[in-house]
This record gives structure tokens, C-alpha cells and sequence, in this order.
């Protein structure tokens, strides 16, 4: 049995403060072991790092002015969109699509506007500037403070082609295999495997989903307990497909 | 606390088993209630409906000797697929990505040949005629077997674009709202909230895929225990973009 236990009561979250710091205490019920992983919201690392943009600061380039028409968005949000991006993907009424430079490929560069706690309407959130750099930095302070530090996995709800409605997907990773990788396995009949790649990071993600939903609950990290996975821990970046395979260039 | 609990042991389904007769003593154990929701896999589904098919006994006509030639793929098996699909989406080698007539966008129409069970390899798996209408029937044939009958979904694991790995999507749905619309629901701090849909039977169906998993282990079915949800269901063609809102054509 796997147990997906909500982390809550870690207030809001404020530039500089120290994640792991209030993550302990709301983990301290729990004797979590090597295998439990704690997936935790771009948001509330988002913040922690200080992420926060105000649009009034923001001058918009040529480029960010031509694609706010064509999108129908506000130009100095297109204008961060771009300087958070290797490349426009899709750009159309309402619609902005990029490859963000650390490979995911995300809506509006990921940047987010609600749910930022009091403050400036005009205030957005940046994605965090590595978050499997944030994600390792935040196991190893976890270590620091309790007897076994959970594998991590933050996470975004991200929009999809084809399927209407958000799902979750993992954008930094420590301490687990965010992509399995099973290519030389056999099936129950001896067969080999079709399904060679399991994106486990984004599973985790998606089933802490459904305890963070999108809107007043405010859960701002899961603990997934019972899982066992591969010792064979890779990060988020294992599920960015390189730009070479991708199939909708 | 969400619980997901592995349901094994129903042995190997065949052409006319009855699933909910199979199911319904792994459940036994557990005083279901209306908030469970029991994830399938849409493997044990077309087996029980008996979607078997002989490659020996497939014809390729002209399209699928063509389509063969760029994907490298049987033609006998991208006759099939073409034959379940409304529209081939893309076709390069190595990769056939088309149109469900479901709507869902899937490889190789969702076409399987591995954990067949025993007997001719040259014979392949098609998806369900219906997986909303399966999963309906599922789960009203569940209720005449146990005091409550679960939520139903029933998943299949799909690649993705830009995104390495499989995750767990939902083909099937009856009990629940296999995608939440929150429009018009405001933030904690009183913003319109800027995400609005939530595809709760995909993230449903990827959390049991945690334990689902591709190999050898044979988990048919997960019970998740302790996820409300509100009580306006809908079924997984709620989940596919329409053909006309697709940003990839």
C-alpha cells in the first residue's frame, strides 16, 4: 500500500526563508525512511527563492510586443516569458507555449499568478532558477534536520496537447529515478517490454496532485509513503525529451 | 490520507470473464464507499472483452503498406491501427502516433503486445470498443455484487510530447468527474483563479500507476481510498481536446 499524506499548516512562504526549516516540523509525525518521497509545489520554492516579479518593472521588447498581439497577453508578461525561454512554441490567441531554458516545455514559461499571497496585484512568480538544483539543496538540508531525508520532487501543473485539464509533472528532482529506465526487460510471457520508460518523477507528481488541487485548499507539499523504487536516482531533467526527438517540432 | 491499494491475485482474464465477478473478491476486503475509486487497466478490460486479434489474419491494404514503409512498423499491425483511428497524427520512423476513434491521441492506437498471457505471439491487444461505456457497465455490475460500488477508471499508460517515459492516463471513466472545471472559482487571495481545469481521472490513473507498473509484476487494478471529489461525474471523453481546439494539428 502506498499513503499520500497532505503537508500543510507551513504558512506562507516568504523570499528567504528557509524551506526545509518549515518543512521539518510538518514532517516531524512522520519517521519518514529513504523510500518516502516529498513532492512539494514550484510555488512554495518559487517564493522561498524570491522569484517574484513585478510587471511595472518590466519593459517589453519588440519581440514580447509582436507576440502579446498575436496572444492577446500582457506585454511585460511576455516579455519575462521570453527571457525565461530557449524557444516559442506555439504562439496563438490566449495561447503562448515555450521551451523553457531548462527543457521543460510549459505555458507561459510556468510563470504564475495567483495564489502569491498578499502583495501587488501586478506581482508574478518565476519557475525557480534550477529546480533540480532546488530539489537537491532541499534533501540535503532535510538530512540535516531529521534521522532520513525523503527523496524530492517538486512540482507544476502543466496543461497538455491532445487532453483538456492540468495534471502534474516534476520539474526538479534528488534522490529518486525521475525516469525509469527498463530497456532490455521481459515481459510475463518472456517478451520484451514495450514500455520501456516510465516517467515515475511525473507519476509521484500527479498523485500528489490530487491532495494539492489548484485553488483555495492550499496544499503546498504531499509526502508519498511506501513506494519502493530503483536505487538509481536521475533528475527532472532525464524527463525533458532533447530537442532533436521531439516529435512536434 | 489517500491510500492506494494494489488489488492482485485475480488470476489471467480471459475472452468473457466477467471482471466485476473477478474483482469483486479482491475487493472484499475492503467496505468500499462511494469516494473509492478503483483504477483498471485497460489491459484486463480488452481482455475480458475478448479484443484479441491474429496478425496472421490481417490484410494490409495500400495506406498501411505506406504508412509501414516510414514507420518501419508490421503493416498487419498499422493496418489495425489505421482501422481504429480516425486520423494519423504522426508518422516517422519508428513512431506512429494517430487518432483513437475514442478521440485520444495515442501511439499505435493503443495497440499492445506484451503480458498477453500465454499463446500466439503474432496476436495483439486492441483497446476496448468503449472504455466510458466498460467502465460504466463495470461499475454497475460492482454495485450488484458489494454494498457500494466503486468509482471507476480505467487507465493505459501513453507517451507524451516533449516528455521522456510513459505516465497513466485515463481512457475510461463512470462515478467520478474525470475532468474538474473550476472556472470561476477564485484564489486564496481572491484572483480568479488562472488554472481551471483539472484532469482528475489522469491524475488518478497515474497515481495507481505507481503501482501499476509495465513489468513483470501484474498489478490489474488499484484501489484508492480517501480522495473526495466532487460529485458532478463526468466520463473520460470530458479529457480529449476537441479536434478544433488542438494546438498541434
Amino acid at each position: 500500500m502506498i499513503e499520500l499524506h497532505p503537508i500543510m499548516a507551513i504558512g506562507e512562504v516568504r523570499p528567504g526563508d528557509d524551506l526545509a526549516g518549515l518543512l521539518a516540523p510538518a514532517l516531524a509525525g512522520f519517521v519518514c525512511d529513504g523510500d518516502d518521497i516529498l513532492v512539494v509545489t514550484q510555488k512554495i520554492v518559487s517564493k522561498a527563492e524570491g522569484r517574484f516579479v513585478d510587471l511595472g518593472a518590466v519593459t517589453p521588447g519588440p519581440q514580447a510586443l509582436e507576440l502579446a498581439a498575436v496572444t492577446h497577453k500582457d506585454p511585460r508578461l511576455v516579455e519575462l516569458v521570453l527571457a525565461e525561454s530557449d524557444a516559442v512554441v506555439r504562439a496563438v490567441p490566449n495561447v503562448l507555449i515555450t521551451r523553457h531554458r531548462s527543457g521543460h516545455v510549459v505555458a507561459n514559461a510556468g510563470i504564475d499568478r495567483s495564489n502569491l499571497g498578499p502583495g501587488d496585484p501586478e506581482r508574478v512568480l518565476l519557475l525557480p532558477i534550477d529546480c533540480d538544483a532546488s530539489a537537491a539543496r532541499l534533501r540535503a538540508a532535510l538530512g540535516a534536520l531529521m534521522s532520513s531525508a525523503p527523496r524530492i520532487v517538486i512540482s507544476d501543473s502543466f496543461g497538455r496537447p491532445w487532453r483538456n485539464g492540468v495534471i502534474n509533472v516534476a520539474l526538479g528532482a534528488s534522490g529518486l529515478p525521475a525516469l525509469i529506465d527498463r530497456r532490455g526487460e521481459i515481459d510475463r510471457d518472456g517478451r520484451a517490454l514495450e514500455v520501456t520508460q516510465v516517467a515515475l518523477g511525473d507519476l509521484a507528481a500527479s498523485a500528489a496532485g490530487l491532495l494539492m488541487g489548484e485553488g483555495a485548499e492550499g496544499v503546498p507539499a504531499v509526502l508519498i509513503r511506501g513506494l519502493s523504487a530503483p536505487d538509481e536516482p536521475n533528475t527532472a531533467s532525464a524527463l525533458v525529451r532533447p530537442v532533436e526527438q521531439d516529435l512536434f517540432r
